[in-house]
């Protein structure tokens, strides 16, 4: 069985002279594509969320180093790499959480060191790029075959934010356990959290899974506990944004709640994310920097005030789920079951 | 210390000749009242959530049989009791959940039957209904001396949807906890869930705390479980639309969910209703019907599709929180805590 027919979306492209961004702000309604030509303006794509999701954030600011090193030996050819390091600082300082974003940028970066000066080194670093976008759709096609081998048949499954090809280079972490486990007959039917503020579950996930004529209900996040009171799913399976070494898991703010409900009601819970995902620096959740967001997100919607004025907001982007209360962590290289700091570190030695 | 000072807000009036309401759907930003004059238009009026809040709706549904009882008489003085029946049946259809409704139409229904034939019942049955009214206040007051007596200073709470003046006759049932606890100088702050999808913590709840100069900071359901991981809260104190014979609570949906947060935290967990709210001929929480409303409540914001076409919702209005995750039921007869059906009976058989 064909389990990757439903991938046709591309939220970061490379067209061969910029990079496309679709502009996930505008969705569902309008599908707008974005061109970029400088790191800067990539930057603040990441910042103002034209772009989100982990490993498309990560993705993105690859080729962000790309269109940076085009301009600086443009600029300045004998001191390209100097000529970089603004860019490479302004990339960094878009979004705290996300540890993708770090790693790709680390990752393009020992690249740029081990090329030879007096060669325009845009051509290396653009098929580096490609490189880890293409990685990270072959891994999320991994972790789709092996987060769905975990899913008994028959029951539906809940998910939180957007984990889709949207949030990805393409086809999903957690939705991509989605994907296979719903190609494969294993789940019926799609339980999404419409996820405020963003509402990244209304406006992306179930877009995505429309598209893919997967069937899917929307709940307000309020609405999840008494949905795993009634015995209607059986695993939550959610993304990442940061991995501790212990497993503690950040992911959009909500995860953590869901992950209680879930061992409250006897529902597992997997947490699909690519090894890139996992900072073995942190040695747990608490070493993970939490994104503050405007207030002006929970106070407004669509532009238009709803609170009263006066009203103050509390609006962290993320939460960290302990690892006690994870089942198991999917990612390319392997499951970690019931993730600790032993069985993470042996997963991560096993990297190559 | 005055703790009723801050108490100006009256959602249900009797203007003399109409029952008046303000219009919940249209705060904060304009304050529209609706001038009634039928028990069908009332019942519209609960069904649509003009009004919403248990013990609003029951002050709402009393001046609706006032209303029903006006023109009755005026058409058919014989068999006014007759004429009212179609009226009664459809604002007993307008909402399911919350009990006092049903309490307040039997009540009233209880009088009319003592009633003398060949007089205008009117003036009677107004009579009754601003004594339900008065005592639902003078009963909110009560529980917020009883509710604020269990605070220990010094910690913020946290409140879920709205259950202030705007909910109830006036001041409040949760809210009006929170209302003496600040006035005492027990509470810096208020937390109050936005409440999805309709709002209340936002439209309403904020509105409210603004105006009586209360520090009030809105999150979203899902940041509740980091806010209560960060130690900032010693309560969640929510209302509930019936309760049963054994203590569990229906309230609006997100709060049994708050519950479990809760309890895993050591944060405590207080439920406020007057004993019009508590249902012995319910069992358990089981037999609490729970209305389903509309699915564009949850895909559409201000009357404008947000998730894709093709996309279903789940969108129950109310869940059951049992009563071993309550720590305390506050009536306005006395506080019941770690309710059972023991210590709830030992509560209704003090009622005269």
């Amino acid at each position: 069985m064909n389990t990757h027919a439903h991938d046709s979306i591309r939220a970061v492209q490379w067209t061969g002279t910029h990079l496309r961004l679709l502009d996930q702000r505008r969705l569902p309604h309008e599908s707008v594509y974005l061109d970029l030509d400088t790191a800067p303006e990539t930057a603040v794509a990441i910042r103002d969320m034209v772009v989100r999701g982990a490993p498309a954030i990560g993705v993105t600011a690859a080729y962000g180093v790309v269109l940076s090193a085009r301009h600086a030996w443009t600029r300045d050819p004998a001191h390209w790499r100097d000529a970089m390091q603004a860019d490479l600082d302004t990339l960094a300082a878009s979004r705290p959480t996300a540890v993708n974003l770090f790693w790709a940028l680390d990752h393009m970066r020992r690249l740029m060191d081990r090329l030879p000066d007096g060669v325009d080194p845009t051509a290396e670093l653009l098929l580096e790029a490609e490189r880890i976008h293409h990685d990270d759709i072959e891994g999320n096609r991994r972790m789709g075959e092996l987060g769905a081998a975990l899913i008994e048949p028959g029951k539906a499954v809940l998910t939180h934010c957007n984990t889709g090809s949207l949030a990805t280079g393409g086809y999903g972490t957690a939705l991509g356990v989605i994907r296979s486990a719903y190609a494969k007959g294993l789940i019926p039917h799609v339980f999404a959290d419409e996820t405020r503020p963003w509402l990244q579950g209304s406006r992306l996930t179930a877009w995505e899974l429309v598209q893919d004529r997967i069937p899917v209900s929307l709940l307000c996040e309020g609405a999840a506990a008494s949905l795993m009171r009634e015995g209607r799913i059986s695993w939550v399976i959610v993304g990442a944004d940061r991995i501790a070494a212990n497993g503690d898991a950040a992911n959009k703010i909500g995860t953590y709640g869901l992950a209680i409900l879930a061992r409250h009601h006897g529902v597992r819970f997997m947490v699909v994310a690519p090894t890139t995902t996992i900072d073995m620096e942190a040695a747990d959740g608490s070493a993970i920097p939490i994104e503050q967001r405007g207030t002006e997100e929970v106070l407004e919607l669509a532009g238009k005030r709803v609170a009263a004025d006066g009203a103050g907001a509390w609006n962290p982007a993320f939460d960290v789920t302990p690892a006690e209360l994870i089942d198991a962590i999917v990612t390319e290289k392997g499951v970690v079951a019931q993730p600790d700091q032993e069985n993470m570190a042996l997963l991560m030695g096993a990297k190559t």
